[in-house]
Order: C-alpha cells, then structure tokens, then sequence
C-alpha cells in the first residue's frame, strides 16, 4: 500500500468535536506526527508510532512526516483546532516546497478551530462578517499587526485573536487593547475564553473599557464584537443584520 | 425531562464533516428544524418529527424551536457548516430577545464551516490571518461590503466570500472583483469551490486577471489569497509568515 499525509484536526480539546473523517485517519494511521500536546491526545494502540514534538520545529516535523509517507508509511500530522488555521497545513506545503523526493499522496483534513468552539460557547459573536489575526510576531513584524487592528476595526468586523499574549512579550497585547479602545471605544465587548471545550474552560466577557492585558494568556482567544454585538441573558451574540 | 435547543452544524456536505457531538444531538432530538436543503441531511426515524422550511424564514424558524423547546422538546436546528458563521445561531439569539416565554437551555454546536472545508481542498490558503464576508446584501448596504473589502485588501487578509452571487443582483460580484483587482493587482489568486465536499464539488483557482463573475455561483465559497499566496504542484497555500 503506497504512503500517504493526512494533516487533521483534533479540535479545541472536546472528543466529541473531533470529525467522522479525522477519526478514521487516526484509525488507519502507522504513524502519528505533532506537538507533544496534541499527540497525547491519540490513543496509543498496536502498530502505530507516536512521534510527540517540542513547539516550534513546524517545518521538520512536516519534512519527517513527508519522508515517512514517501517510503510507504500513512502518517497523521496532528493539530489542535483545525490544521489550516495557524497552524501545520500551511508548514506542511512549505516543507513541500523543499522536498527533494516524490512528494506523496496529501489530504487536509478540517477540524473546529479555536474561534469556532469559543464562539459556540458565548453564544454568536462571529455572526456577521468578521477577521481572524494571530498576535503572536514570530511570524511578521509587529507593526503590520497593529495596521490589520486598525483597519479591521475600521472595517467594523467582528475579530477573533490566536496566541494574543506570551510571558515573552506581554506589553503587545497591551498596546493591541489600546488600539483598539481608540478606534472601537470603550463599550465595545470582549470575550476572553480559555482552554474552550476543556475541563479548565473560562469564558469571560467584559467592555474594552474594562479589560486588562492580564485577562489573556497563550491558551485563549479573544473575540472582540462588532458596533452591534451585544448580550442577550448570559449570552453574546452578533446579529446579521448591519448598518 | 425539560427541554432544549441544540443550534448544530452539519458541515458542508460530506457525512465524515460532521462532529460526534453533533451526531449526539440528532440522536437525542425529538424536533428537527431548519432549511428543507438541511434537514432532508437528517435521516428519519421513530419519535423524530421534522419541520423543514424554506429560505429566508430564519426568525420563524428559531422562534418555532424555541416554543418546541419550552414546551418540553429536544430541538435541533440544523445549519449546514458552522451554526456560527452567516448561519442560525444569530438568528436563534435574535428570537430569543423576542421570546415571550421561559427560554429553554440552549446549545450551539460548531460545525465545519464551507470556507475551512474548501481551503482544505485546495491546500492551506487561509493558513495566515484572513476575514470572512458576507457578500449578500440582504442583510447591510452594498456600500458596506464595499468598504470591507477595500480596507481588507489593505490590510492584506485573505478573504473568503460567502453567498458571493445570486441571480437577482449579478452585478455586485462583478462589482466586488473590480474593488479586488485595483487593491490587489491582477496577479493575486483566487478560488472558487463550489458544493464543497459533495459529489458536484468543483474547485478552480486563477487569478484576479482571469477571474469572471461567472465563475462564482450562490453555492461557491470563493477565497483570495493574500499577497504571498501561491502555488505548490496542485495545491495553493499562504505561507505563515508575512512582511
């Protein structure tokens, strides 16, 4: 049987946001390939080889997986959420880019990304037109973050914030709140939801008047509403009518 | 037993899309509701009404689960992709601000959205920060998609259009392709994946110099890169770093 790459999506950590389709790729799966947060997340059985990863080795862990697969193995790389957004989809077909063999049969497989089972959980705050920006710079300088802040909110779209804050740079998402204070004002809401579909699930929604950089760390998005979302009862929604 | 709505995403066609959770809830559900192209996706059985309506009948429709759910049933509102994306999880929150009744315990159940389902199949174009827009102009003036689009072409999102041309007002995606190509030049790709996942999936990408309204149906997600998008053998993908 010739090898193959599936790149699939666990989902933000409930088992049952996990797809039919994602489900049988694990199942056929000789190897398993990812973070080592998202590969204990596979049940280990006869047959198949686990191969956990540190952060931030995106392009071999892709260059592995591809080799494998190209010498006959059927690998899963796994990623939380959904693989194509910020997250290994696009490394893989980087790493396609400087395969020097016959790059092999490649299948993404979608999964409910962060800002989709965050959403689910306050309520709609993603109902009308809205963006998706990751905060973190390790891949693009600072400045053109905040010109998509502002220009995002210029374009009064609901947004949804990956990696919006690390220990290592802590002062950015400060700065990103100012921004976004100064063009969206200070009744605007914020959801702040960690570890979303987990046991450690926080959902918490405040004004941009209230919220502090703190309320944010590397396991949450933050969804800012549109000028027209607001809270019906304990929810948060955005209707789909506009201006 | 008390009763409850599950608003859940059936995903963009294909059987394997859909979550476990999802799946739960249909199992579970005394009532289904939603568009009649959605709920015929459910299969019948004993003590499972169905209640398929037409278009555009979105109040109606969560108003009627939410009368169901009070008087005691368990509710499924189907959404075809995510319930959360241009779907019925707004709606539902706006009938619940009209609802005169109890409001019965709600649930959004997330599900895969056509744009995450159509850039899987074409490889990882939406791997980078990118905005969804709603290019119906039933629900906010055509001024305002205008203006998203021109301030989101700056700020260098991919984009992915829903609802991006019906027959009652062609002009507008015509429209919309000409605001694109004077922001992003002729050499930006463009997709366009239309019944996405089903048996009729189609998906074709050429650049903003070829691209045709033609080409753009009330079925097609359409999605443009950003200026790094680009091609890998069969595949289009937008790299993770930018600037």
């Amino acid at each position: 049987m010739s090898g193959w790459v599936a790149v699939a999506g666990l989902g933000p950590g409930d088992e049952g946001m996990i797809t039919v389709e994602v489900r049988e790729a694990l199942a056929q799966a000789t190897d398993v390939v990812g973070y080592i947060h998202y590969v204990i997340r596979v049940a280990p059985r006869e047959g198949l080889t686990l191969h956990p990863s540190n952060n931030r080795v995106e392009l071999d862990r892709a260059m592995h997986a591809l080799t494998m697969a190209a010498a006959g193995k059927r690998v899963v790389v796994v990623s939380s959420g959904d693989p194509g957004v910020f997250a290994m989809a696009s490394a893989l077909f980087e790493a396609v880019e400087g395969f020097s063999g016959v790059v092999p049969d490649i299948r993404i497989l979608p999964g409910i990304t962060a800002m989709l089972a965050a959403a689910a959980h306050v309520g709609a705050p993603l109902g009308h037109d809205f963006c998706a920006i990751n905060l973190s710079d390790n891949m693009k300088p600072w400045k053109l973050v905040e010109k998509r802040l502002r220009l995002a909110a210029e374009a009064d779209f609901a947004m949804a914030f990956y990696n919006p804050r690390s220990a290592s740079r802590p002062h950015q998402f400060a700065r990103a709140l100012e921004v976004l204070l100064q063009v969206c004002g200070s009744e605007r809401l914020i959801t702040f939801a960690r570890a979303v579909t987990t046991s450690e699930e926080q959902i918490v929604t405040v004004t941009l008047g209230e919220a502090t950089p703190e309320m944010a760390d590397m396991q949450t998005v933050v969804i800012v509403g549109n000028s027209a979302t607001r809270r019906v009862g304990k929810w948060v929604y955005t209707p789909r009518r506009a201006g």
